[in-house]
Formats: C-alpha cells, structure tokens, sequence
C-alpha cells in the first residue's frame, strides 16, 4: 500500500497546489474516486457536452464547471482545477505543447471544465471481489485499443471508440461483469467480452495505448469503454487550446468510490 | 384500451404531421416511451444541457438533437421534430404566445431540441406490477407541486425541483421503488415517500399543476421528480423564443419502455 492512501484528498491537492508533490496519483486516496480532466473553451462546450451525453459508456461526466469557475463545487468543494491535479497538459492546436504543475497563467474566463470517471474506481471494486489486475500485478500501464465501434458524432466530435482491456479467468468474467455495472458513471459493465477482432481489434500484443499484458490460460480478455476516447476524440478537432491531466496524474475528488455504485 | 393503443410511432407520427390527428398521446403506441420536448436557441443550449447534467432526476434526457436538426435520429429515425407532435406551445419572453400543430414556420438554424423522458413509462411499469395509478382511475392530471428542494443551477437556469405525485398502498410502496429505480432515463426512483412537509409541500389537495387526487387509507403519497422542472426552470430565463410540446401533448418515440431500463 503506498504511503499517500490513507491520506484525505483536499489534503493531497493542497499539496499538489503548492508544487510540493509530483507524482502519479494511482493508489493514493483509497477509497476516493479520481477523474480525467478536459478543458475547453466555451464556444466547444455545448458540442463536447452533447458528446458526452451520446456517449456515456466511454464519457461519464462526473462534473462539468461553469464557465470560467475554477472549482468543481459538487465533487470537490475549495478546490483549484488550475492547481490541484500533480501536472497537466496544454494542448495548442492538437499539439502538446507542454507539461506543467500549474495552468493558471493559461486559464481564461471562458474555460468550461469537465471531470470524467476513471476506471480506477471499477478496479478498486474488481479487487474487493478477489479478481486481480494484470497489469497493477504486471507494474505497467493498462492496454488500450481503437476498435471499430464508432462514438454518435456531435458538432465537430467524432470518432472510435476506444476500450481497456483486463485479462479475467473465465469463472470470474459474469461477476466481473455484475460488479462493474454497478458504476455507470466509471465506465460501468464492459463493452465486449472475448473475441477482440469482432470490435476491430487485430492484435492483443500491440495496443495502441498502454502497455501489452500477459493473458494466461484460461482467461478471457475483458474491454471496457475508456477514457483515452473523449482526449483522442478532442484532439482530432484540434482546438486553439486544451487542457488535461497528463496520464496517469489525476484529479482526486472528495467522492467515496462507493457513492458512484447505483 | 384506448384506438391507438396498438399503433405503430411513426405511423401516428406522420398522422400528426399532416394534421389529421390532434389529440393528447397518453395511452396511445403502447409499449414505447414519449418524451417533454424542449426547443431552444443554441447560445441557451449549452447552459440548459448542463443543467439537464446536474439534475438528472427531474432532466432525463432521452436524445438531443444537432444543432438545426429537425430529426431525433436516434429515438425516432426520420422524425420530424417540427411536426410530429399534435401540438404545440410557442413561448416568446416567456408568456406563451400560440399553440400550434406545426411549428416549422417558426424553426431556426441555432434551434437545439432537447427530448426529456415522461413518467408514462414508468406508470407502464407500476401497472404491469399490479401497482394501479390513482389519477388514471380518476380520469384526471397526476398532481404536481412546487418542493423545497433546490435543482443545482447552471448558468441563467435554476429553481426548484417539481414532483409528481401517486398514493401507493403502504405494502407496495417498496416495490414501486424498486420498480421505478429501474428507469433512471425517465425520472427513476422516487425523490421522497410520505411526510409532504419535509419537501415543503404543505396541503396535498392543492397541487401547483395539475389535479388533486384521493389518498385512501393506508396509503402512502409517493413523490417523483417530474418533467415539468426543466419547463418551469426555462420560463424562468424568459428566452425570446422556446418551443415546447402542449401538457399531455408528448413526442412518441420509436424506443420500447423496456430499452429505457437498466
């Protein structure tokens, strides 16, 4: 257990606001649900909250700011979306352009920012259920692969979706199934079970996002709806300029885990 | 069983268009669900679709359309959004100005359409539990009134949530919970069971819209977040123009009840 998991998540993003503190957030705040970030400029809001609302499975919104607000009130009441995540990405024109511990020298009074669940939470109730994750035992990044099911368009946003994928022993599939659709607004139950190239995927060994991971016998591969889709989704628009987490270095919000179960 | 109980939507659908038929849909394409319509200016759409985000109980959204389109492409392939309901309401500045069978004269480019799901469909779900529906039997209005309980606001858009309400034999009271839970696209579980003064109702027999209904002994008043908050908390902006369907007046989808629920 690493050694920020007991701590309360308004603690750990003053620390992340002050600089203190730069490091991956997986593990720490157990309990707490953490969230992807994407920042966009007003006048794209409607079209990539329309988006969301299509697409919940790969989009669940755990909070949309308004406009110009720096503070997710409902899940996160005092915080700095500037500030409080370890470090962010600015993206200009599709590009990366740099990576920084604080984006409020960028922030405009037209940012709308949006929260989205992250699948740390489904894991965290897949392994109070006694089913391992490969690649947390593998010390890697999950797998993630662009298959062939198309997300509903809205305005200018459009493309596949994308899916992660965890190896589960065929007796334990259905409860992996039952478990995660408890949490609608992280992912929920899986999009496809087994049979990658039926959803476009060629090639477990290669994906396109993350790292490979071993499938042993007796196992099936596992896709559920992911994250990565709504950043690959903005970045095919390329907007003058976005923001995000970098990977890996998430929002930590004041929610329990549990609160996200239906 | 009311003559267009077993008709198929579309075939009603293109009725109402040309006009023939003007009559509320209650009862009518059994099976499938019907939807509030809300039409609205592009520039308020963002702000209204997060307020739709944040309140999901009395704002379930069944589809919103591209900005323009006349089409709910995915409810209802080859609708006609202008049309296809019997009737209309016009509201300019927010005073109701017209109510018409056909609304395309009035259609702009920026329109944005908002479907919200009904209540009907899970009064379709009570009944098939044997669970009856006081103000069917009485041939009236469901009861409506204004709660104490705060919708979360997104920009010009807020007020406070509207319930409806059914009396429900004290032994039933849990199954129609879990019954209604199932449908979280059309308003889902209730909001609150029995004491009407903890949400600030203070005499049943006077509801803010629609009709007063009996509540027979060892019954229990049952309160759900009602499709008329989102109406109520858009006329509140007063918009230079929002087309609405006529109460009772509702947008038949191609979509089976069934599909709506978890």
């Amino acid at each position: 257990m690493q050694k920020y998991y007991h701590s309360a998540p308004s603690v750990l993003r003053s620390q992340f606001r002050s600089g203190q503190l730069v490091r991956p957030t997986s593990g720490m705040c157990g309990g707490y649900a953490q969230g992807n970030l994407v920042v966009l400029p007003r006048e794209l809001a409607f079209d990539f909250l329309l988006f969301t609302q299509r697409n919940p499975k790969p989009c669940p919104i755990l909070e949309v700011s308004d406009a110009g607000s720096r503070e997710f009130v409902q899940t996160a009441p005092g915080s700095d979306i500037a500030r409080d995540i370890p470090l962010y990405r600015v993206y200009e024109n599709g590009v990366c352009t740099g990576e920084y511990t604080d984006v409020s020298p960028f922030w405009r009074d037209d940012f709308v920012s949006f929260l989205i669940g992250c699948s740390f939470t489904f894991e965290s109730a897949l392994l109070d259920e006694g089913i391992g994750i490969r690649h947390m035992e593998m010390g890697c990044n999950v797998p993630m692969y662009i298959t062939n099911i198309p997300c509903r368009a809205a305005g200018a946003f459009s493309g596949p979706t994308v899916v992660s994928m965890r190896p589960i022993p065929h007796e334990r599939v259905v409860k992996a199934v039952t478990v995660t659709g408890r949490y609608p607004k992280v992912h929920g139950a899986p999009l496809h079970i087994g049979s990658p190239e039926m959803i476009g995927i060629r090639d477990l060994d290669h994906p396109d996002f993350g790292d490979p991971v071993e499938i042993r016998e007796g196992e099936i591969p596992v896709f559920w709806a992911c994250g990565v889709t709504p950043q690959a989704v903005v970045m095919n628009v390329k907007p003058p300029i976005v923001i995000t987490h970098a990977p890996g270095y998430m929002f930590i919000t004041d929610v329990k885990n549990s609160e996200l179960s239906d």
